[in-house]
């Protein structure tokens, strides 16, 4: 049995488990915001039609000068991609051959772009007791490679780790020329997000990316962007292809970086949602992640091994996210993001279904 | 004095060359059909919309299917690219470190790509006397490496070379383990094209790329692909990041592949200008190369180098492509689109104010 790699696309999932798909799937799996994009996108996407006629800026200035000055970085410090999965990419090149180490269970790109840059990847594991970090073994790991992945809040579980265990794991990277790449994808869903943006100045080895997939739900449209000082970016830009960024991408994302109002409420809608469903599951007895994004990693203690309820919730069209290629979960735990109110109803009926159906 | 490396984007080389950009510039230096796009696309463009929302296939299973069908391959003989820019950069990947042969002066990607990855990188240059191919000459340079680049019709001459030529050569390459990655992207411009892609299954070092871009005028949503071996697909595939395609480009390029009737009246009317333009041209006594696509190269014989002709034309509003890049030219001659007829004929009238200004 082979599952896709990602969330989305639930079609090859119902393929690869030979399950016929029901009409009305809800896709619990793509952890992206259930309000969006916002409708300043679609009043502009007629006009946006103008731009595909023309080749897009190749340096993406306006963008990039937009992302800077909100970031309070300078131009040379912001590098703009066809989605945070380019970035990845560029990121993973210029690490070809080097020694990295993986924070598990986290993000499979990171593994997956080092492979294919013959990078020698270790790994530090954490516990899905707590999901806590032991910084001084990871400080000992960090000694002997080139650079670490980090994702915060990290994916899959939506766990925040402080700023201070960043900063503390930073100056370890520093100390021994090694890069800290954190991934921020779903940095803008944290309501008491920390800014790790002004580090930048500190350490020329820190690189922060991010994604406006996510926040705006515009997966289709692939826009990332990376934050670090100007000798990486140029390091990492020399592997970009020629015009990366669509015409779309770019005029987006100009656009999106004023709808911080949306980004407010979806923060507030978010929390108000997770509340809700978090004392349903506890009432349920269910074993559940303390996010602070917009996805959760969920299990049913009476098992260990998932796939029953899995293929449970699929058949009744609702869409989870296996974990079978994340080190340390391994189908022990599935992944639902946090969608509408209604939506997030129907998946309670589903889960109080298979209850009953456990007993 | 730093031009761009590209045509497009005029306001860099007004920039770079510090002059005023008149307000009613015509744009000569990207290879764009002046026709497109299709009527089809701007009539679908407001469903597009939802498109955005949802990851795009990281297969671009559809899109792919239909091309093979079309081109009579199998599936896995094609991969889709976020513009032909990104199947060049992947091919340069590969490889990485290898010795490349260029057919000298060509479009500038394939060196910036090659550079990128470390290749040792060797040229064959062409007279601009009458652009011709020394096969026996050629032949005697791929004994010595691992892969060369040849564009047909070649940017920026617009000169078309035989399939007797290229097979030749294709079988130079494959008597000597060497890619042939041959760039089709003006093919559908040729009005007597001759089909290469049946070839893929005898030569399996063979690779094509196409670009979607030129004939449909679509340069803001960056789409290409490439025809080779299964292996050869599954060797550069792994270097590209995930979710490369957008939904837009994927689903643009479903709807373009049916649009056959417009490629046919664009091949029509591209014709036609061309032989207005060109008979004007020889009145006036300018150089002009024997193009077969849309695209040309001029110079005025009074001239060794065209800068002056360039600013000259620049403040006329009409932008042409300068040759300073392509090894071969060095600014000797310029490279000019075929555009729309009330086009063609304010670049006539320049050109007139030019030789006026000459004598």
């Amino acid at each position: 049995m082979k599952l896709p790699a990602h969330g989305a696309n639930p079609h090859y999932l119902y393929e690869n488990l030979g399950l016929a798909m029901p009409d009305d799937v809800i896709d619990f799996s793509a952890n992206i915001n259930p309000l969006g994009p916002p409708d300043a996108l679609r009043d502009k996407w007629d006009r946006l039609y103008e731009d595909i006629k023309v080749y897009p800026d190749p340096e993406g200035r306006t963008l990039k000068g937009k992302i800077a000055a909100r970031e309070q970085v300078k131009k040379q410090e912001v590098l703009v991609g066809n989605g945070a999965a380019e970035i990845l990419a560029l990121i993973g090149r210029m690490l070809a051959g080097k020694k990295v180490l993986l924070i598990q269970p986290t993000f499979s790109e990171y593994e997956k772009v080092c492979q294919t840059n013959d990078c020698e990847i270790s790994h530090y594991m954490m516990s899905d007791k707590d999901w806590g970090l032991d910084l001084e073994a990871i400080a000992e790991k960090i000694k002997g490679v080139d650079a670490v992945f980090f994702c915060n809040p990290n994916n899959p579980t939506g766990i925040y780790y402080s700023k201070e265990e960043l900063l503390f794991l930073l100056q370890k990277c520093q100390q021994h020329n090694c890069y800290f790449i954190l991934d921020e994808a779903f940095y803008d869903f944290v309501p008491a997000y920390e800014n790790m943006v002004s580090e930048i100045a500190h350490y020329p080895l820190f690189i922060i990316v991010r994604s406006m997939t996510k926040m705006f739900s515009i997966p289709g449209i692939r826009l990332g962007y990376m934050l670090a000082d100007a000798a990486v970016i140029t390091n990492t830009a020399k592997f970009q292809p020629h015009w990366s960024l669509n015409s779309i991408a770019l005029k987006t994302g100009e656009l999106l970086l004023e709808e911080m109002k949306f980004v407010a409420e979806t923060v507030q809608y978010i929390q108000k949602e997770k509340q809700a469903i978090f004392s349903f599951y506890q009432q349920l007895g269910f074993a559940i992640t303390d996010t602070q994004a917009n996805f959760y990693l969920l299990k049913d203690p009476l098992h260990d091994n998932q796939h029953a309820f899995l293929l449970f919730l699929l058949k009744e069209g609702i869409v989870a996210r296996h974990t079978y290629n994340y080190p340390g979960l391994e189908g022990r735990w599935l992944r639902f993001a946090i969608k509408k109110r209604q939506e997030n109803e129907r998946l309670r009926g589903a889960m109080t279904k298979w209850i009953k159906s456990q007993h």
